[in-house]
């Protein structure tokens, strides 16, 4: 069985810990793999690397190889799909299946969006086996047994019994609590996001009820196919329309982890209720979840969200924690950068953190992996400070090349050829202090590049 | 005239904004200039600068001195009185009477506690004219007329009326709401902590109902005197117990700053009533207190303060800030340093703040005010890169002096004699990178100081 796991989301209800260019699937929620990763576990379950795809962005394709990485698993570079832009899960499934028919015919095909956080049971592997056989002609998606009415998902109304599931009646939008309490009653079941169907079944069935898709995807070149193609996901698009869907129940414990209530209520609590991370002083306090970067101290404080990010602090209670949202279409609105850009950016050497920021000067913490160099570059408006705080760096600074190692410091003036290279084994800190009249991260010069990111372009 | 501004208070009720070593009294809380400052200038409308005292304790001493200086207020240095220990206002007015007496005789006095905010209005020049008569045979009080039942304030029962006031019947303690609703009925009037005496009348009272304080101001030394000294409240000690109190009522908009809700009410609040400081988005969000550093975005939100200092975040709803208390209590148990240190350390040449601390480096921004200099010291465990970001400076590094300019930088090694000397007008900021297995701020001996802090002491 191939795997496709969906990356692409730019989820913004987990502001200010996920942002445009960080999102959700790749930050580490919950231990120290994200759930970008945790999919990648999965789909090695049931499908070799080399049967592994990934849909994501051009921005976040090195997050993808930096994770992979990360795990040791070796994905075929040419599996990871970039989108040119996103356009809902339709057109980045048929993206995927029409470069994996290109490649080997047809295949099956079990398709995982990496954003949601999922327990891999006894079941879960049962169900997949069922799929793999119901996939023959069907399309197959997963519905997961409710242990409680929840307002914040989509259901499934399951039809008539056949074998190793159930032919789909109705697929339902999120519903208020009442009807959440009938259709719990009725056995409905949860729409997961999750789908197995044959490459051949899917282009079929997507021919029958979107034709649009598949003549965009017959454009010269990829970026028209996507200007082409309608925004849809594939339950709306093909799974609510074709007589083939079907759907394997599944009883274990998932989560969207759609907003940071759903992340209050995974997380684990204290006698009091309280789910914290990061340094907090609570008292008196109950049911809150409080995600900290310095000391949070609280008195008196219930059923509330703190989120601090060092350069954002989200404040709201947690029956509000949908309306996060809003927050973000508001400063979207007002082109706030910090909807995109985190306070820690990575790039696909490391990774910077902005410390502080002034008149005419920037400091900058620079972390970078064993065995990585950033750009050969230079810059026309700030000279920089290095200063070695961990690690040994191979510095370039015009034509001298030479080694500093920790307490050891260089100067790059304005205009002048340099670059920083991690060889050795151990992750590399450096301090950089920026001084000019100009700081922004477009002044930069790439001459040279490890990752193909050669000339005037953002980012350092 | 004269004027005793007690300036010795360590407030913690303001906390994480108020810190051990940087009191209420001193913050800007409104606007350019601090609850001490607008105290001196209310001082000044009665007493010459030379008639005006403070008592503080040695650690404040130079915020005194930098706050009057920045007022360009010439009090006297021998005006300023540094307790050893803090034992309430009875020792310290007790204190400041004696020396005034040792100087010159007596005087009438005006006591002004430096952290309640106050309208002076002709009222309140009325007022203290009217004490000053008063204050001949009596020890006059002032009573804030109240705007409401406030169950934070102590009250005080007017009795006989005589000639521009009234005598004390009583003094009660902070009560609850319904006995507030009865006082205010009943015309008490808010107990505001100032007073205007006679310095004879004041020393015969206090001989009278607290000979032991007296006795203790016999001793030898200051810290004999204070060390033997009960600790006690004016108003317990002698207020409550003389026949000669009277109550000068006082209409003008008064508020002790005693907690944030307080803070709350004298902000200017918008039109859905949040009071903020700082970048906020807040939506649907009514009736909060939001002081920030960074970007605090809150939707849904009511009736709530969060306080955000850079290394603390304090989270309380308005109807508990009284508890604010608790929690710093429950970190001096702890030994929290958070407790006495703020995030910007006050020096007498300047502050400092720690920008970022890792595993053997520490970065500080300094900033060091016109014409001064930092003592000439040296580091047993640290290394030190200063870089100039604004200004000039005047360094010296073992035997060499030299001026670095804006984006120049030097290097400390371990153990080496150096000085930094702001000789020009403009303030200087340097980012100083140290490195070093050990970085506490007692690594440090200081072998010349302009500020009489010479050898091994504690601060840089």
């Amino acid at each position: 069985m191939h795997t496709l796991i969906l990356a692409g989301g730019g989820g913004t209800r987990l502001w200010p810990l996920s942002r445009g260019c960080y999102p959700k699937q790749f930050i580490r929620l919950f231990d120290d793999s994200s759930l970008f990763q945790k999919t990648v576990e999965r789909a090695l379950l049931f499908s070799e690397p080399n049967e592994i795809y990934v849909v994501t962005n051009e921005a976040q394709r090195f997050l993808v190889a930096e994770q992979l990485s990360e795990m040791g698993i070796e994905i075929p570079q040419e599996n990871v799909l970039a989108e040119p832009v996103a356009k809902n899960t339709l057109p980045a499934i048929y993206f995927a299946v029409k470069t994996i028919i290109e490649r080997r015919k047809s295949a099956t095909l079990a398709v995982l969006p990496s954003d949601h956080l999922i327990e891999v049971n006894e079941e879960y592997k049962k169900a997949f086996r069922s799929a793999e056989e119901l996939a023959k002609d069907r399309l197959v998606t997963f519905g997961i047994k409710p242990t409680r009415p929840h307002t914040g998902y989509g259901y499934i109304k399951p039809g008539k019994r056949i074998n190793g599931g159930y032919e789909v009646d109705a697929f339902v939008e999120k519903p208020d609590i009442e009807k959440a309490r009938e259709y719990v009653e009725k056995g409905y079941l949860w729409n997961s996001g999750m789908f197995v169907f044959d490459t051949r079944v899917f282009i079929e069935e997507c021919s029958k009820h979107q034709p649009a898709v598949v003549e965009a995807f017959r454009s010269e070149s990829l970026s028209e196919a996507y200007a082409k193609a309608p925004s849809l996901s594939i339950d709306y698009g093909v799974m609510e329309r074709t007589r083939k869907a079907v759907v394997v129940p599944l009883s274990t414990s998932w989560s969207d982890v759609g907003n940071f209530d759903a992340l209050y209520e995974i997380f684990e609590k204290d006698s009091e209720g309280n789910a914290t991370r990061g340094e907090c002083l609570l008292l008196d306090s109950r049911n809150n979840l409080i995600i900290g970067e310095r000391l949070v101290a609280a008195v008196g404080m219930e059923d509330t969200i703190l989120v601090d990010t060092g350069d954002v602090i989200l404040l709201t209670p947690r029956r509000d924690a949908q309306r996060v949202k809003k927050l973000v279409e508001t400063l979207k609105s007002r082109r706030d950068r910090r909807v995109e850009v985190p306070k820690t950016m990575c790039r696909p050497w490391g990774c910077f953190t902005v410390i502080e920021e002034g008149t005419n000067y920037k400091i900058k913490k620079l972390v970078v992996l064993p065995k990585r160099r950033l750009s050969l570059q230079r810059h026309f408006h700030r000279s920089e400070y290095w200063v070695v705080v961990k690690g040994e760096a191979k510095v370039r600074v015009g034509d001298k090349e030479f080694t500093l190692r920790r307490g050891e410091t260089t100067f790059i003036p304005v205009r002048e050829v340099h670059r920083i290279e991690n060889a050795s084994d151990e992750t590399l800190e450096i301090i950089e202090v920026q001084l000019g009249d100009y700081l922004g991260e477009d002044d930069i010069e790439r001459i040279e590049d490890d990752f193909g990111r050669v000339s005037k372009e953002k980012g350092s």
